[in-house]
């Protein structure tokens, strides 16, 4: 199991194929195992003479105008639908597709389905905190309606991964709030608090958006309407940011020496930013490892995700996930 | 009316009354009119000499640990409830405070009420967009559980706030989603569209964070929740941006000669980005003007939200709510 390959979507992304073959091949380079799924006449051309990477052929892909719903439902030999299926019949061990979100969760339900007792499976990623720890969020954007239960599994999921996939021992779990108190939140978050309370997690209660990049909690768990409207916000405050900061340097000619001066450090920041907001997304709960990597993602983000999904297969994720919703199934039942 | 008075309530924020009495100066040395509302004793030392400034004596004020809204309640005398109280009875023709929000709304409501027709007041506030023009974003917190009317008439209200307060001569709404196309959103967001379709505005459907950001609305709707988690988040990102950048730049020795050389860039970024977190919130739908100020807001800071408030009374901006809301109810009734 340790070695079955990462399943690799090479149609999906912006940038696709050719980002998505090249990170499966930096990836390939440093030992890990992947199979590039897509049209074989173009991948074989694109792949260099030296790696033996092998290709699943696609024949179908889902492009870029078309409705994601629809079109995953329809072409069942799509190279997103052959990610996915690789999975399910045993041919990898993780799937990583570069495609829309909305596609890949849709074509992972319909491969792969739901892991047993998941009422719904959720989006989650991971963004540095300002103490240098790693903060764990979900769901961003797969449920926009929640029920309170939801999100009591989201705790329980978020959990899991913050403690076998980034080695975190005893994680804390927070549910985002507008304010610390516990009579906060909406009316959502206030009905979901006994479900966190009475999970087998570290429940530390609410958590504000600034608390929680300062390290306050390792996981936080929010509606996907939320959490999608957060992590935006953030995308956008660092474009934002950037575009100021910008400004103001090139308003006078010292300031445009010390940039020059500076070039190394903000390469290395936008870099850190960039991870950040575009490391690969897991979508947990459903039955199977499944990375979805950000649209724009380059070479190395790809490469990146690679190793996140290889990583998240080899601690048997899907199984720990499914192991302990099924033993708290058990006692509460 | 025009030269009504500013009620600045100088015990509220973190940095009272030093900072909110400095703040009051700068803004009567600009010609501003201010009534400083707060203990007599302790701010008639502190006001220079040579400014006549009229001070409102309250015996009492909302200490740090209360709990905002029994100690708003309870305390009839306190400097907070004075200064809204002064814009009732027509000493003043704007309120502003630095406290707690939560003890704002609470004070306003108590002293001023709603203004007829408004079922809900909602904590407005502006940030700076990418493209250099101003985002008003709208419920901030005074409601974290939203019916969909309450949406419609926050894009009312914004609307008249983008309009009258930042002159903008037809600004554009739109309402806070997780994806442009019209089927998104969350089950308020889907229900509260036809409320913002139907209102005398310029509504131009679903708004995604970056869209926002980068200048697609002048206005941006949401339930309190929503938006005090987005607003927290821009400013969570801001601090954790600063920090991420600040440790690359400290990593080398030429990256620091150039953070010298950037100094005066980095200080006019930061005042631009404090700007766009402390500037003032105004409540809208209180029967007043009334403008919160950050609790961290320094002299500058209250003098600024000093002349919002001022421009915002000149405007008449309570009374265009009022007439709007009133004609919207008479259309459809």
């Amino acid at each position: 199991m340790s070695h079955a390959p990462v399943a690799v979507d090479a149609m999906g992304g912006d940038r696709a194929p050719h980002a998505v073959v090249e990170g499966v091949v930096r990836a390939a380079r440093l030992g890990v195992p992947v199979l590039l799924v897509g049209d074989e006449t173009i991948l074989g051309r694109m792949l260099p003479r030296d790696l033996k990477i092998p290709i699943l052929h696609a024949p179908d892909a889902v492009a870029m105008g078309e409705s994601p719903a629809v079109a995953v439902r329809k072409k069942a030999a799509s190279s997103i639908r052959l990610t996915m299926r690789a999975v399910a019949e045993g041919q990898a061990g993780a799937a990583l597709s570069c495609g829309n979100t909305g596609a890949a969760m849709a074509a992972a339900l319909l491969e792969l389905g739901r892991i047993p007792g998941v009422e719904r499976p959720a989006i989650t990623t991971v963004v540095p905190r300002t103490d240098g720890g790693k903060l764990v969020i979900l769901d961003l954007g797969a449920n926009v309606d929640c029920r309170p239960s939801h999100l009591g599994q989201f705790a329980v999921m978020g959990h899991l991964f913050a403690r076998h996939v980034l080695g975190i021992a005893d994680p804390s779990v927070g549910i985002l709030s507008n304010g610390e108190e516990s009579g906060k939140g909406n009316e959502l978050v206030r009905a979901a608090v006994p479900f966190l309370e009475s999970a087998p997690i570290r429940f530390v209660g609410h958590v504000e958006p600034t608390a929680a990049f300062r390290g306050a909690v390792d996981v936080l768990v929010c509606d996907g309407f939320v959490g999608n409207v957060m992590l935006k916000s953030v995308e956008a405050t660092v474009e934002v940011v950037g575009s100021l900061l910008k400004e103001e340097i090139l308003r006078h000619q010292p300031a445009k020496l010390g940039a020059w001066l500076l070039k190394g450090a903000f390469r290395r920041y936008r870099k850190r930013t960039e991870y950040a907001a575009i490391g690969g997304a897991q979508l947990l709960g459903v039955n199977g490892v499944v990375i979805v990597g950000h649209g724009r993602a380059d070479a190395e983000a790809v490469a990146s995700a690679i190793r996140l999904a290889h990583h998240s297969a080899q601690e048997g994720l899907s199984t720990r996930i499914a192991q302990s919703l099924q033993k708290e199934a058990d006692s509460s039942g």
